[in-house]
């Protein structure tokens, strides 16, 4: 019989203690987790920090290009990065169903651990909930993360006209992915999730010198709804221009087939920077190292009929809005 | 027909930013969470930081004496307390099944709002995913907090032989009201959980000057997991009196019935510490200010046969091990 995960994993009691020594603090072991206190003691870095969280309930947990445990620590490290933060420590928190596989756990743990040593970020504490059968889905799992801020000031607000939009490389990967494997689509393709960490191109685009005025990745609801949060939040208008925009072959295949626009879907790896105008070439170089389709995608305009909107440009020079997400869209994408 | 929580207010896009900023953002206003960053920034505080975790899935998530939202913020300001921090940050990270009532999950935002108020502390980021009903059942909440420490190296490793042993109140009464409830038992008695912050007491007993080694509240597997982990970590053996250990009538009526150890039984507000030979009597007036049943409940010992064990001595002298607990104990008790 294979070992599954029991509720007594989770009850506070002897077998908690064991799952946790035995294998979650073998798997993220460091100086800090194996304190073992209520809370982890991390030392004064100076300067701001940056704090964020997410939770991931991402179906299936195996997928294409990663897992529940990768798309887990890629999300919180670049939620740091695009504020301009280095990632330096984050929380795991799981909620287990009774009966998940161990050694799908322990795969998980590997990936998570993988993924967090990749970016030198430490794992510092976490949490482990175990509930009956039915009432989560395999697993669920938080990451909460700390960063320091090396490059302040970097948000939505200071957007400005004249700026230089750029995407770091194709989008919609990371959905269509999610899209198929749900709908068993077999695509004869390698379509692959874009999951991957930012820590290492953003580093680089800060390093560089040039004038960075916002990051976004464009997770749920995709390229439109970053461009269209920086509309509402900057105040105004952007241009993007439809033939900038890398698609694979794979994800237009899916979207035609399913009927999704793949503006509007997911991506985990995949982010888009606002820079001065006048930067955006340098920025490009930087962008390109990392991801050979990464373009300048547009500008914020600012004629007088601006309404904080975003408007997408096609290569016979014809406009129409690009809205925010409506509807399901795609529930359990990350 | 009642309003609901439906899928696409996670999904990413126009009902989902409604969400966040009609209902999540206005419980939970405050300068930092208005920037809608990616991560929150704060602010340098200097000295080390606190982190800790926590996702809570409790069952009901309204009981007698508290919610989910309220046992969610407790817990992790708790945390940051029991290592001599003053809670400032916390995340929080919403699950929600499909066809939770809107006014349910409104009733949980003002609960956490208030208990975040009451301890002074900022809730600065946050995350919300749907599932489709049947995937979690109502909803799970993780929150994560940062905390700045005022009183460094209080930790589990620096229980010394011959310190005493303080318990802040009377056990149990948060399992006891969980099993209460799901066995539908009416009690006639006012059987309220101890589900609280400890930020005030907590402050003042490290104000107070007493020497205090290492703190744990007493969570899942109640005094007796807290018990032998300090045992654990500290490589000593500990003595405690079961008559100094205060329990109310009701908690040893719920065992009696249910057949349940006290001393398993979780706790929501309620702590141990451990301070320095002679330093005892300073503490338990300090705790008594918050609590008339706080007692010394024992001490450490080092005898030769010292195995980092816990023995709980009765009213006629003879002992027994207080062994960690084992099995499942109560699934989604926090």
């Amino acid at each position: 019989m294979k070992k599954t995960i029991l509720l007594s994993h989770g009850g506070g009691g002897e077998e908690m203690n064991k799952l946790i020594n035995d294998t979650i603090f073998r798997a993220f072991d460091n100086e800090i987790l194996r304190e073992c206190n209520d809370s982890a003691i991390l030392p004064n870095f100076g300067g701001e920090l940056a704090f964020t969280t997410d939770s991931y309930v991402v179906t299936p947990i195996f997928f294409s290009g990663g897992d529940i445990g990768k798309i887990a620590v890629c999300g919180t490290i670049n939620d740091l990065c695009m504020v301009g933060a280095k990632p330096l420590f984050i929380s795991v928190g799981f909620i287990i169903e009774e009966g998940l596989e161990f050694a799908e756990f322990e795969r998980i743990l590997a990936s998570i651990a993988d993924t967090a040593k990749q970016c030198g970020v430490k794992i510092v504490c976490g949490d482990t909930k175990v509930v009956p059968h039915g009432k989560c889905d395999k697993i669920f799992i938080n990451t909460s993360g700390i960063g320091q801020i090396l490059a302040p000031n970097i948000k939505a607000k200071n957007i400005k006209i004249g700026d230089k939009i750029l995407l770091s490389g194709d989008v919609g990967r990371h959905g269509a992915v999610i899209l198929a494997a749900r709908d068993e689509l077999s695509l004869e393709s390698e379509l692959k999730s874009d999951c991957k960490p930012l820590n290492g191109v953003v580093g680089e685009l800060l390093a560089s010198g040039v004038k960075v005025r916002a990051m976004r990745d464009a997770t749920r609801g995709g390229l439109s709804a970053v461009l269209n949060e920086f509309a509402e939040i900057s105040g105004n208008e952007i241009l993007v221009f439809e033939e900038k925009i890398a698609l694979s072959d794979e994800v237009v295949g899916v979207c035609e087939l399913l009927g999704f626009e793949p503006y509007e879907l997911a991506n985990e790896g995949t982010f888009v920077a606002v820079v001065a105008n006048g930067d955006e070439e340098k920025a490009l170089e930087v962008l390109r190292k990392f991801d050979k389709n990464a373009q300048i995608i547009g500008e914020v305009t600012g004629t007088a009929k601006s309404q904080n909107r975003v408007i997408i440009q096609n290569v016979y020079g014809s406009g129409r809005f690009l809205e925010l997400p409506k509807g399901e869209l795609l529930p359990r994408i990350c």
